[in-house]
């Protein structure tokens, strides 16, 4: 191990957010738009503690450190690997008073933290469907990105017991389980209240949907304008440079 | 009673489309642009028999006798004297022989038509919960603008039983109720498969919401391109005016 902690296969990225970098695998486990995108969406719930489920190399508390005044922020992994990459991570940054990476199975997160706990729950989870699509040969991808290990109701259903009254739940997924993803949040009473579509420009279909459930709460969907990705010159929009810190 | 069918507080409307003419109460009951964009989002779904529920004026299966080939066309509509109004615009096209307008409480339609009878069932139901913002002083208003005769879930629960296997239900609804609208089609057993967003334009948020769900179909939405009503100089899209037939 190097001096800043990275492994030979690893680099650290600057996230353009107050000189906060994080590791990543060169090749192999990277964070996309999709988790920028998220803590953004996400970053204006006022909440005491946070939790980020399926947080893989912990983008998302790490940009939320810098976007919100949240205290207390956690991320549950259940790759051990990847988990101690996103620790180093932490401490890279110093963030150690601030985060906790957590290992361990989100199906087993009411014992580990109790119940009603969490002001805020973010999650990038994984998109398709396990057997679905075509699955990835490296096992660290495949468990990120199929549902092998959890599944969306397994992330909705736990959120609902770690959620204080009136907590958050904010997701990131594709349109294609959008329908899914509204059916499982009002399932477990976790009322969506803010829907955004994201699109490369206006004349295309959405690639990603953020959205935002209350546990608890009434029953009246905010959709919001969209978000496109790409501005009018075919360059990344102003809203994404500035989401971005590139603005 | 005039020659043409019509009351005197009525006006017949040219739909532009072959011809096609529509009777509307002068200032209390008159479609929107919400029914012309649900019959064309509806119009390429092959049925042999389709059903439109609180059909109010009868707009959506007039347009529908010109956008589509299917044989046998009916509305169901719980208020006698706009349910007569529809059957005089019937008339009026000469379309006796293709649609039928009948009057009666969605919430027995089973009895009355029987189940698993319909490819298709359009809705341009009743926006406002009952109570909910400012309750209109006329009654035929109130009954078509608020779930006082029928809610959303009695809609689309009636629906699954009316509709053969794989048929679908296309609905137009506000944003506010996306969430609820998808979460009745699945707990129907009525799959969202297609969803898309009309706003003004592409900087504001949607205004409407067009969905598509097939009884018994697999999980997967597909959410289309955004529908902008205004186009770049601020006059209406050409799509939009394509859908009226004004292109």
């Amino acid at each position: 191990m190097q001096n800043n902690g990275l492994l030979p296969d690893e680099t650290a990225e600057d996230l353009q957010a107050g000189g906060l970098q994080l590791i990543q695998k060169k090749d192999a486990f990277r964070f996309g738009t999709d988790a920028v995108l998220l803590a953004d969406f996400a970053k204006d719930i006022p909440a005491k503690r946070a939790l980020d489920l399926c947080t893989g190399t912990g983008i998302v508390p790490v940009l939320l450190s810098h976007k919100t005044k949240i205290a207390a922020l956690s991320g549950l992994e259940i790759q051990e690997e990847i988990c101690d990459m996103a620790n180093r991570s932490v401490r890279l940054n110093g963030l150690e008073n601030r985060i906790c990476m957590d290992c361990g199975d989100l199906k087993d997160a009411v014992s580990r933290y109790g119940k009603r706990q969490f002001g805020l729950i973010t999650c990038n989870p994984p998109y398709m469907k396990a057997g679905a699509g075509i699955q990835n040969a490296i096992d660290t991808k495949l468990i990120a990105r199929h549902e092998v290990c959890c599944t969306l109701e397994d992330v909705i259903c736990v959120s609902a017991d770690l959620l204080v009254q009136g907590g958050h739940l904010v997701m990131v997924h594709r349109p294609g389980r959008l329908a899914e993803l509204l059916y499982w949040m009002r399932t477990y009473k976790i009322e969506p209240k803010r829907l955004r579509m994201v699109h490369p420009s206006p004349d295309r279909a959405p690639t990603l949907c953020l959205v935002d459930g209350a546990l608890g709460g009434g029953a009246e969907l905010r959709i919001l304008p969209p978000l496109f990705l790409k501005g009018a010159d075919g360059g990344e929009s102003e809203e994404l440079k500035n989401i971005y810190g590139r603005g």
